[in-house]
């Protein structure tokens, strides 16, 4: 029966870019991975080797306009770079630095005399570029970067400039050995004024070597993904011409004066900002598929490796029949299966603002913006936290890295802190919540307000006695709506609470700094509860999606997904008078009993996610010293 | 004021063995950290030359016999060990595998004959050799290893065979490139019958080449310690003299009579590894080591990182001035200390049970063993979790080798699954403290028994009401004994479920496996629940034994240390009513005050690890770059 199941849930895990994916993975088989005793050079060798292979495919081609030779599939090329996670992670990064944010910098921030230009040799991989915008002393901040873009008037130029060391470009990927050229974020200045941050395309490299006047720096080994060259990038007084300018949002005539359709400078920069959200969604995509092939190995090993005879019949166990076991494994399963569901989801909804001839849509990208934040944050740490699992899960042989589990943790490490340190882009969410939120209790009529004030009041009634008044019947765990009302529910009343702690800030004279401080944790709680009912949502969507045939089984995935979410947060359910201590128990036990109804199909849900097989090959799933073990090998020592 | 509790803070951390601190501080100087662009031969090469450099420094013959030169020091020489943390940890761990594990092999399971002939060139580095027990196929369940050892009486000999490929040595440690002798641990048959696993010196290489029917592989890469050669022993037909066996606990006599001074072979078995322990309570020493240095480096960068202006002064913050940054280090922070005074603990009670002309102490070892498999679990994982919070907290710099997090990470990560995996060591402690209970409870008189229960039918009263109705008073967190109370109250409450969940399991034709099985996850919780009380205790202990000058400051961290660990687990003790609703949430307000409290002396509580600066210079710490961005930079872009 389970192999039936195989295809239609299958189909339902690749979505709408389903053609994308098949093609990906018929190209993939042919990228041999990484080879750990390479040394850095010949690792970036061959990465740059694999980039431009890809571009050969054509699937880089996917994201860009159809006038310059692409097909303006943008929801197509992101589900192709998250494909690119199942392989070597360094590609899929580099991959990611060259199209996706220097070649949609180029595109989104650039306007057709750079397009004519630089996207045709861009797709080819030809043009080999950066994304030059972190600076040593600003990562976070990027509003306050201090390289400057200074314009002449005279020779018609903007001078770049690195004022301090600080303001060195730093950790930028294809800068210490393959970029030609860099977008390069700076505070532009003209006629004295300085007007924010802008990106300039500025040459770094000249027939392999620096340009005159940027001094190239390399950050040497990391972690990971050491198959990507990442470098520093120090100016010193690098002229371009006034066209290096990036124009779509802002423009210099060559008189010097300046002007935007924006006016306010913050709202300018984030605009700017906000075209880039591609990038942290494709990294959200590509945290999801280095958790789909971290458990794909550890359930198979799991299901392999036997240890410890029972004493009823001398077998030993599969390791993934102990309880422990599935509870550390098939959690972070259903979790896997949530986060493919409201990333394609994602993906849709930028697909429809971005795609060619698309409205603009002000309101719907920024909520775009604030989702892509949240589950960015969301799915890299739950890749690092699974990674993490499924190594230990693996013992020994999860240590080897012939067996994949280390370069998949270390690789994806940095996940959590690039395109967006993940607590910082939290409180992005955060706040575009609370502001939402503010607006839409303004908006309440008279009426409205009491009766939303008078539901705020029995939360609080429940909260002061520490019991539920409000639920009368006791709580079913395997009901959908339950489940929804509760993580909703969190989700809201956080929320609330953050808004209202937060409101004396906007009195005069009020210290900002403190109040926000005091509140940082909940407002973080607050995003984190957004995001879970945005996760368990896109989930239940993909359900009434899926094949009929494979609904029931995503429906009790779905359940321990849920109810894991739950379990984790118990104490704030409980405290709040929103679970009683009995069914805070029985959460427990549904959670348990689905770990045990779901082990028989274990391997099912993770053969789903489709990774090729050339992908997981590896000694511990292969070696027939792990599979002759799995008999009893002692008989004459039991007894 | 904070300068001059540097050295009494230091005193108390450094504890009884601080002579031996100062003198491992002073070695390591001279051992420069790792290149991390070696290559693994060199890597191996240079932690080869380290190992014999350690040789000479004479740390390792601190824990050998006085009579064959060493000097009897068993704290001092883990004591010693862990310290190798602050610096390569694959030096640690070659070193731990060398004079730990290979010749704490022969010192304790051997007897005269082994020690004459090896125990000096052991010592002195000249003699390397492997600990050869894990198989492929048999990691955790090592009393059921497939290797043999079948004596020839004919001869006078040992055959030892890898009866197939699931029984092939894997993991071992010196055995890759530089071993020349193993401790091979193997079925012992004579006379056609097996007598369990024994442990046996065998020569695996002569001359550099591999010795006559061994067959050595390469584990090649690893995630990290790739300074240490793990490999792969095949034996086929390997012949040793009969005097090979190490003979403290059993013997086969000339003629293939097999003697033991202990009947039963379990009881055989573990106690020959209990005498092991030390490999335990090193590993969770040099996991504590390596959180020290994890913390350091990232509250340091936390202090010197300024990130976002203040709106009310235009001044960048400090990112440890963050709430949600204190949130991330500082709790980790003060259970680092607790687990160093329980680490302090162990190894005191471990030199009293072992040091020479002790008595030999069934019971107390016993315990030993039980706690040293708890707080290696809980101090390896400790540092596992540490560590990636600290890399993340300090953002690129974080994933850049140059800034130490990196090696840390990836050289630790193992320790929670090697020298036992911590999901199985916590099932050994559990069961140890089930049947300690079961005899507790069945010796006590029938008053007592009364007395006994009817405690247990209050708590299960509170339970039922979800109300705490033992405690009239509200909870005062910062109460010493109030914590104590939670934190035992638990671990008791936990052990006596489980063991009523268990019991049926002892009668006939019961599933045992399924009983078991069922209860793991509660099992490994009263495990785990256990831990956080010998370690609290341990804290207390040794702030009462600590300068008073210091007792204040350190009471906080110990306050900080309980509250979390209690605010972690508060959905039990909410679920237990154990706490009342708002009680919990003012764990979490007592929690956040602590951190801000703490947050001035956070340099003062890592510097007092006494790391040698050496170990801790990097770049992130050290580029002026940072530093010079400490100004507020952009006057000009405010307002």
């Amino acid at each position: 029966m389970n192999a039936d199941l195989l295809q239609p849930l299958q189909r339902s895990l690749d979505g709408r870019w389903a053609a994308v994916r098949a093609d990906v993975r018929d190209q993939m088989a042919r990228f041999a991975p990484a080879d750990p005793d390479w040394s850095r050079e010949e690792y970036r060798e061959r990465v740059l080797h694999l980039t431009r292979e890809l571009a050969r495919t054509g699937q880089p081609h996917r994201g860009f306009a159809a006038e310059y030779g692409g097909e303006g599939d943008v929801g197509g090329v992101v589900t192709a770079f998250q494909a690119l996670g199942y392989g070597d992670l360094s590609l899929l990064v580099k991959a990611g630095v060259q199209w996706g944010l220097f070649g949609g910098a180029v595109q989104v921030l650039g306007t057709s005399r750079h397009h004519d230009r630089y996207l045709r040799r861009i797709m080819d991989g030809e043009l080999l570029g950066c994304f030059a915008m972190t600076e040593t002393g600003h990562g976070s901040d990027v509003q306050h970067l201090l390289t400057t873009a200074t314009y002449d008037a005279d020779t018609r130029e903007f001078v770049i400039d690195t004022p301090e060391p600080g303001a060195r470009k730093d950790y930028i990927g294809n800068a210490a050995r393959d970029g030609e050229m860099a977008v390069v974020f700076a505070q532009l200045v003209t006629q004295g004024e300085t007007h924010g941050v802008h990106a300039f395309l500025v040459p770094i490299r000249v027939d392999g070597k620096p340009a005159a006047g940027v001094e190239i720096g390399d950050c040497g080994h990391k972690a990971g993904l050491n198959g990507v060259d990442n470098g520093r990038l120090t100016f010193t007084g690098v002229r371009v011409p006034r066209e290096a300018l990036l124009n779509r949002f802002a423009d210099v005539a060559e008189d010097g004066t300046y002007s935007s359709s924006i006016e306010n400078e913050g709202r300018r920069f984030f605009t700017m900002l906000g075209t880039l959200v591609r990038g942290r969604i494709s990294v959200a995509g590509g945290a999801g598929s280095a958790a789909q092939k971290a458990l794909t190995l550890a359930i198979r090993y799991g299901e392999r490796r036997r240890q410890f005879a029972d004493p009823a019949t001398g077998e030993e166990t599969a390791i993934l029949d102990y309880r422990v076991h599935q509870r550390k494994l098939l959690p972070l399963l259903a979790t896997t299966y949530a986060l493919t569901y409201a990333q394609d989801d994602m993906v849709a909804e930028m697909h429809r603002l971005q795609e060619p001839g698309a409205a603009p849509d002000e309101k719907a990208q920024r909520a775009l913006e604030g989702r892509a934040a949240g589950v960015k944050a969301a799915s890299t740490w739950h890749a690092t936290h699974t990674i993490q699992t499924c190594r230990e899960a693996c013992g020994g042989a999860g240590y080897l890295s012939e067996n994949h589990l280390p370069a998949l943790k270390a690789d994806t490490d940095v996940f959590t802190t690039f395109e967006g340190d993940n607590t910082v882009l939290l409180q992005l969410l955060a706040k575009n919540l609370v502001s939402d939120y503010g607006r839409s209790v303004s908006r309440l009529s008279k009426m409205e307000l009491a009766r939303f004030l008078g539901g705020q009041a029995v939360g609080a009634a429940a909260e002061r006695t520490g019991l539920n008044r409000v639920r009368v019947k006791a709580l079913d765990p395997r009901s959908r709506d339950a489940q929804r009302a509760l993580i909703a529910d969190r989700s809201e009343h956080l929320l609330a609470g953050v808004a209202r702690r937060l409101r004396p800030a906007l009195k005069k004279g009020a210290d900002q700094f403190g109040i926000f401080n005091a509140a940082q944790d909940h407002l973080l709680a607050a995003a984190r509860a957004h995001v879970d009912t945005v996760v368990f949502d896109a989930f239940v969507a993909g359900i009434e999606r899926a094949d009929p045939a494979v609904r029931e089984l995503l429906g009790k995935v779905c359940d321990l997904h849920a109810l894991s979410v739950i379990e984790r947060d118990r104490a704030w359910y409980l405290e709040h008078g929103r679970l009683t201590a009995s069914e805070s128990r029985a959460l427990t036990a549904a959670v348990n009993d689905l770990c045990a109804e779901l082990r028989p199909h274990a391997r099912l849900l993770v053969d789903a996610f489709g990774i090729p097989e050339p992908w997981l090959a590896c000694p511990m799933l292969a070696d027939p010293a792990v599979e002759t073990s799995t008999e009893d090998p002692t008989p004459a020592l039991v007894g």
